[in-house]
């Protein structure tokens, strides 16, 4: 028996996240007895069973009403992307740090050695320009971002707050989500996801970056799947692997083109827009990380090719 | 004409730059034609001409009051040290992190393309064990103090807004101290001055460290000059150089206590009471860095040898 909540359950990795729990009923070998779901807006999921706290996860009185009842396992993945973040400093700050920051607080105050594993989403933006051909787990973050920024200084909150016994966290750097559900998204690494599923949906695309660019992405289901491997990891986590770079595929624009055309025929690449010129080139974006340490702990790794991330989009968006 | 503020001007190494300021009454080839002196509590610096602001650094209301006036130049020297820090957790976090997040947040706000060069106290403390013989620029710091994140957390997010054009920050990563001035102090690093001040001043030292513990140390003097240093850079602070770890002296406790008798007499040392076992062995403390960007901007270093700090406190506390 465990019991589990989700800061962040309304977000694309959380809703996907709390499906998958409610769907599974278990988190590793144990069944989940109480499933907290927590968001500034409650959604659709969920049944009778699923006890919704809706609220700022940057208040006190919200995460309190999370903590209260002692979940073994919390998992926070409530943030803004890197446009946004960006775009919008302060609100950056407050859903990217705060809301990290007032859910350690909120535990250690809690006191009565209360100790959950905390499961946090970080990002590969933590690492900033300029970018070496392979970054590994020794490589220095330094964010060229405000987004990367945030989750560097909640990495480090979570680290010490972990080191003072407080909570047993660890943070994963995700890579890319890709392809990613709903609406087209602007600015920085979402047209990787644009690319596939706006064409597959029959709309039109923008691609801001050349041929040769390339990332790390994994599906959302990847991430889904690294999470609850970091909440099932068996004794505390040790020091060295409180933030780990997650393992993902480094594909090209082309590939993922490539890709596209052989799934769906070579007309479906007129419905992509290039800037003239690319607004993004290889230097823009991390291409390669080692993720030694993550492999080495387990982390799954749902995809290999480009097709696959495309499979991936169809058979959970299209099924059969 | 330069205008200058420092936050922490109460404090060890603020005030010993504001009096270093006063008297010298230029920073580099400007004259200072305003100093605001800011400190939850106001000190005896200063005459008619400087403005003190008392309140806590971490409130807005502290800090406006002190951008008002749009200095140049503001210091921001307020910290608690790393015992502090670490016993009490709250106060660790308030004064060593909320204090620059108010700062930068404050400047920001104030609008109107105002953007001072803000000089930060940061410290080695960002680097934890296990530690190498030589750190370099290019190590990544994990901190196992409270401390120590606190202040990384700091130079993250002053990286970022100067990163955006709120600031034109720059980090010192500070070596520890000695010989502070004062009372002696107890845990961590406190023992590398307490050996030497203590004994000189006729009172008994407790020294918790084997012979061989190797510390990266500067003096009183050198912090300051290196502070004044980072004010006079000209242009905007490159990014590679938002965080810098300043030179200093890698000393033995062997050495230090050798230095101490040459001076004072072989007998000075029965002055020193060692805990047995040593609490603190080698692998507690980083013994040396590279400190290679700091050097090549030219960042002074007063000492080059143990006799240097026993001779400049000597020189600074009994001038002949």
């Amino acid at each position: 028996m465990t019991s589990v909540a989700i800061i962040g359950a309304s977000g694309m990795i959380g809703a996907n996240l709390a499906r998958t729990l409610i769907a599974r009923g278990r988190l590793g070998r144990k069944s989940i007895d109480a499933l907290i779901l927590s968001d500034i807006r409650k959604s659709d999921i969920g049944g009778t069973d699923t006890q919704w706290v809706t609220g700022d996860a940057a208040d006190f009185e919200t995460i309190n009403r999370v903590v209260a009842s002692r979940p073994d396992v919390i998992f926070h993945v409530a943030a803004t992307a890197m446009g946004q973040a960006d775009s919008n400093f302060a609100i950056g700050y407050h859903i990217n740090f705060d809301t990290v920051r007032t859910t350690v607080e909120a535990i250690r105050l809690s006191g009565d050695d209360y100790c959950p594993r905390l499961v946090h989403a970080s990002s590969i933006g933590v690492y900033g320009a300029p970018f070496p051909a392979l970054i590994y787990d020794a490589s220095t973050p330094r964010p060229d971002s405000s987004y990367g920024t945030q989750k560097l200084m909640s990495e480090a909150i979570i680290a010490d707050y972990s080191r003072m016994g407080f909570v047993d966290g660890i943070c994963l750097r995700l890579p890319t989500i890709a392809v990613r559900p709903g609406e087209a998204t602007h600015g920085n690494s979402g047209f990787f996801s644009n690319i596939i599923r706006e064409p597959l949906e029959g709309r039109r695309a923008l691609l801001p970056a050349s041929d040769d660019v390339r990332h790390w992405l994994a599906s959302p289901e990847t991430a889904v799947a690294q999470l609850i491997h970091a909440a099932n990891i068996e004794g505390r986590i040790p020091a060295y692997a409180r933030a780990l770079v997650m393992p993902g595929v480094p594909l090209t624009v082309e590939a993922l083109l490539s890709a596209l055309a052989e799934r769906a025929g070579d007309d479906i690449l007129s419905l992509i827009d290039r800037t003239d010129p690319p607004v993004y080139g290889p230097q823009n974006f991390p291409a390669c990380f080692a993720a030694e340490a993550a492999r080495k702990l387990g982390f799954p790794l749902l995809e290999e090719k480009a097709s696959d991330f495309i499979d991936g989009f169809l058979r959970t968006h299209y099924p059969a």
